[in-house]
């Protein structure tokens, strides 16, 4: 399985911050497991590459870890009391993606074949079961009540993702027609912001920050997190393949009920029954998936995701907006949410 | 894919006691999750068919749960203060066989196709999860400084033995000549028993019990776990297909390196050359495979195997005897560590 290019796109500073700020104690965290596991967890890390020779590969986005941090800033402490925190969601992001590639079969992560590809699902499973067990270790080793709360936070968050996971398959094999939009965007706003918002919980908990500045950054983050989702559906059919490190069309190809799909597929376009009936044949080719693109664009599936997309980085940006926080916190919040959604950093203006 | 038969082998009262115990707590525990996960549970529990309709079905032995319990009399108090302990050992456990069934390609567990055959890999890798982030939840939200010990206690031991798996697999691949016993057997004892040993540890914290009578229980159940491993590996050669559940000669038809195997092929007997180059051919029938069972036999691997899994198990019983506790709490975990190991209830005379 080749690799694909890696895009160097540039990150903004508060994410870089954050990634400097847990990669010593991530690299202690996996260097506490077996060294065949260590090595799966830092070949997903992009440190090493399957050998275990070190490289400078693409890792984690890190934004849960960001989230931690900012979240401790906002209550006025120093993020260096919520490193267990932030060290605690990376490892749980990334054991969410080791399985998800796992139960979705994706072949390709950031941009290089996936780890069950490269080690074997065995090794890759057991590999994110540590990266769990280590998880939930870095808080519960934290003393006081702070770190049994932030334990429970992650671990209940865990639960709730796996309900959301469980119930996105659910919505794969209901026809498109039958699926209630709005119950998919919350099982959406669950997939891709409840371990974000949850990071704004262990933050806030380990900073002893309040408990309402919590809920609004957890509001913020699950916003967020749908208008990710949102976009990611988006970038799958129509994005860059270098900047989204996996091959494009893999969705469609799988016949997933993403949100342009969905959209597309309750529309009364005339494109929207010419896609059906694509979409109903077994084998779909390269032109068929260039043409199932057109069919769901034309159909309005594109709009409608793109709308969805925007409003909800807008409700995101907009609880951040209200919240009474430091103007450097608020900036890097708005920075952070902004990235998570559209992978791309602000410009000066705040603007794309 | 075929059931096996079911053997309804007679279970000790200490033992049935444990299932009824905590059956109702379980089947809350997995009511909570979504439908689809709690359905593939209650298939591997043995409450249900894949359908969902219920049965009664072979399920978890509940040694756990048995010990926790055991551990809550031991320290003088009512097992039902350690009741949350008893679930999320069980939880745990299952979640273990789960992952370990997909992880070796195991096609049949409890006498039924297993898990991943029946509802495929990504939903039972997601059901595992999902009675893991159960377990870990059920101990935490046990009020007081005893949950928080009782959940790190299930954590640390998680990871414990996703190293000793990792490790296992290590022997696997290293040329049996090459493997050192003494290595072997730890991990064969984490294997075995280090969730037993922590079901002790939880039973006796919750309780409130003393750290020297958790550590006097850990112990033996650490030598039971090793006996049970080998009891296993023995089994999996000649044992009787309707007691173990699962086809004969998985292991060797998969050229694991158990037990016997290990020592048959480093002995000095001319079977064990033989037995080598058996090894060695890239496939094995049905023929092959009874003509390697002896072979390892005339190399003395079934004699090795049986001698350490009856000394371990006098050990275990050697490490109760010694423990200053109630008569019937003593008998009690006495009949636990035997029937872990032998899978048959003790006869009144306390022998097989």
């Amino acid at each position: 399985m080749d690799s694909l290019p890696v895009s160097s796109a540039p990150v903004p500073a508060v994410i870089e911050r954050a990634r400097t700020f847990t990669r010593p104690a991530l690299e202690q965290a996996v260097s506490r497991l077996h060294p065949d596991l260590a090595r799966v967890c830092g070949y997903y890390f992009g440190w090493c590459d399957a050998e275990g020779t070190p490289t400078h590969g693409r890792g984690s986005r890190s934004l849960q870890a960001c989230m931690v941090m900012l979240a401790a800033e906002a209550s006025g402490e120093d993020p260096q009391v919520a490193l267990p925190g932030a060290v605690a969601v990376e490892l749980l992001h990334n054991f969410t993606l080791l399985h998800d590639d796992i139960i979705d079969g994706d072949t390709i992560r950031r941009g290089r074949p996936a780890a069950w590809v490269t080690f074997g699902t065995g090794t890759s499973l057991l590999a994110a079961d540590a990266l769990w067990a280590a998880a939930l270790s870095a808080l519960i080793e934290v003393p006081g009540t702070a770190g049994r709360a932030a334990a429970r936070a992650l671990n209940t968050s865990m639960g709730v993702i796996i309900n959301a996971v469980a119930g996105e398959a659910v919505f794969d094999r209901t026809p498109a027609a039958e699926i209630d939009v709005d119950a998919y965007l919350a099982i959406c706003e669950t997939k891709g912001g409840e371990l974000l918002g949850t990071a704004a919980t262990i933050g806030t908990l380990l900073a002893g920050g309040p408990a309402d500045q919590a809920r609004s950054l957890r509001e913020a983050a699950r916003h967020a997190g749908a208008a990710w989702q949102a976009t990611n559906d988006l970038e799958n059919i129509w994005g860059n393949v270098a900047l989204v490190g996996k091959p494009g069309f893999q969705d469609l190809r799988q016949r997933k009920h993403t949100l342009p799909v969905i959209a597309a597929l309750q529309s009364e376009h005339p494109s929207s029954r010419a896609l059906r009936g694509l979409l109903d044949r077994k084998e779909l080719d390269k032109a068929d998936l260039t043409l199932a693109a057109d069919l769901i664009e034309e159909a309005g599936g594109r709009a409608f995701t793109e709308r969805v997309a925007h409003d909800r980085l807008s409700r995101a940006l907009d609880t951040l907006a209200v919240m009474s926080l430091p103007d450097t916190v608020h900036q890097n919040l708005a920075t952070l949410l902004d990235f998570t959604v559209t992978r791309r950093p602000r410009t000066p203006s705040g603007k794309e």
